[in-house]
């Protein structure tokens, strides 16, 4: 299962996941020169990204909106960076959050499970109940795996997740229907292929998630930019590294204000090393 | 405001809204038969559809899971769709779903209300609070629009929708929240240009939200082949047209056990001309 493959990583190399959200305004002025489409010089700086974290990444997440916003040219440099990576063997998250109808799921699972933008995870919104999510079942035997929301990392999450429901709340509900729905599909590790997305900005609420959620990995935003320390991840992970942490702009723009040239891999080498570290310190 | 055509449209065309899902199988043999791509077949088929429908319709819809589940060139189709009915005038919601934090929800206003993407309405899912929403503020004045999810009409919705909060339900507060976040952009028709998504299965819910959301327009999902009538409708429009009700299997597969050939768009005009007689008559 694809969850024992990611747990192994996360062991292996370390929790950090790398998040590739560009934006044209990130990219070294060596590679705005080049002569070449936004697409293209996009997808080199996600390459050298991947080149230079691969050895100490546990995973990628690709925010798929970062693509979107640059239309045709910018979802075809997304197809072409999760081929790169899956085809470097390491694990690819795509952060796509889509939430929809049965017969709609199916369609997004074929489109992010096959073809063009295969991955190895998604991410999902399941405001709309198991229908959003049991159109992936299948996929999950075929090595795929997914995040659902539960906790988000943002200031407003808690104007829905936060709702009280007697002595619960709606994200506290919304755990254990994901925890009930991954008990089918744990894997060799403990964990379950289906796993949810809870901020690291909101720690006493992970407290609350953990235990409804015990066998559950955790997609962990909010490091560096966001507030989240490595310190704050110690207290989640505890007893054993359950899930990965995601850092975009505190990796992809390591080398701003440093350099402008080809180098600026080394500065991005430099960050997931400091992050990696900034984590394992304290475990 | 964008808010103002649509309702312009759906009280002098109909509140037809047509569901541009296409899938391959859906297309008639003649279509199938031809040297073309996938994409470049589903493009022609769109095309057939809207020429038919045009002069009835309200709006159309399309669901970008269907194009993202044919890859790179699925999306080239959905971009050239939106560009044909937007061309020709009509009205176009892009049914994505999205939903995330607020420097995301940026990176998707700018790739679906600009670009090779750009619609007229999008639809929203805000289970992560404003944050999701309030990035799109911007381009409500420059003349789009959003549906944001409140009672969906699948039939797992209530698992998180229905959860009780004393008194009211999460869909209601969902409902409040809409509402109140569509204050600001309401237009001289008296609605907003940020509606909500409720389906049609669940009247009695629909009957509650209206009562909470009195400025707001409808997308109403739901009709036909899942179930609900043109009486449901008028029992939910009563004094005015205060939405659009989506059909898409009942009109772009009209042609089924029919005809295989050319002609397929007559029974797709039938298909409209039934949907928007089947509603009016009950007005």
């Amino acid at each position: 299962m694809i969850i024992d493959k990611l747990y192994d990583a996360a062991h292996k190399k370390s929790p950090v996941c790398v998040g590739l959200d560009p934006q044209y305004s990130y990219l070294p002025q060596y590679l705005k020169d080049k002569d070449w489409s936004v697409g293209e010089k996009i997808f080199e700086y996600n390459k050298k990204i991947v080149d230079a974290s691969i050895e100490d990444a546990g995973c990628y997440k690709l925010q798929i909106a970062c693509y979107e916003a640059l239309g045709l040219e910018g979802l075809e440099c997304f197809a072409k960076s999760l081929k790169y990576i899956r085809e470097k063997g390491a694990i690819a998250i795509s952060d796509i959050k889509r939430g929809d109808i049965s017969s709609t799921a199916k369609q997004y699972a074929i489109g992010h499970f096959t073809g063009d933008f295969e991955t190895d995870f998604i991410t999902v919104n399941a405001y709309m109940g198991e229908d959003a999510v049991s159109p992936y079942y299948e996929f999950l035997e075929k090595d795929k795996g997914m995040f659902i929301l539960i906790k988000t990392s943002n200031p407003s999450s808690g104007e829905i997740q936060d709702l009280k429901l007697g002595e619960s709340t709606v994200y506290q509900e919304m755990g254990k229907l994901v925890s009930s729905w991954g008990e089918a599909f744990v894997g060799n590790c403990g964990f379950s292929s289906i796993g949810a997305v809870v901020g690291l900005t909101y720690p006493k609420e992970f407290e609350v998630v953990k235990q409804i959620m015990p066998k559950t990995f955790f997609l962990i935003p909010g490091y560096g930019a966001q507030g989240g320390t490595g310190k704050d991840i110690a207290e989640i992970f505890k007893d054993d590294i359950c899930g990965v942490v995601n850092s975009s702009r505190g990796i992809i723009t390591a080398h701003k204000n440093k350099t402008e040239g080809e180098d600026f891999d080394v500065c991005v080498n430099q960050a997931v090393k400091d992050m990696k570290e900034d984590i394992l310190s304290w475990l």
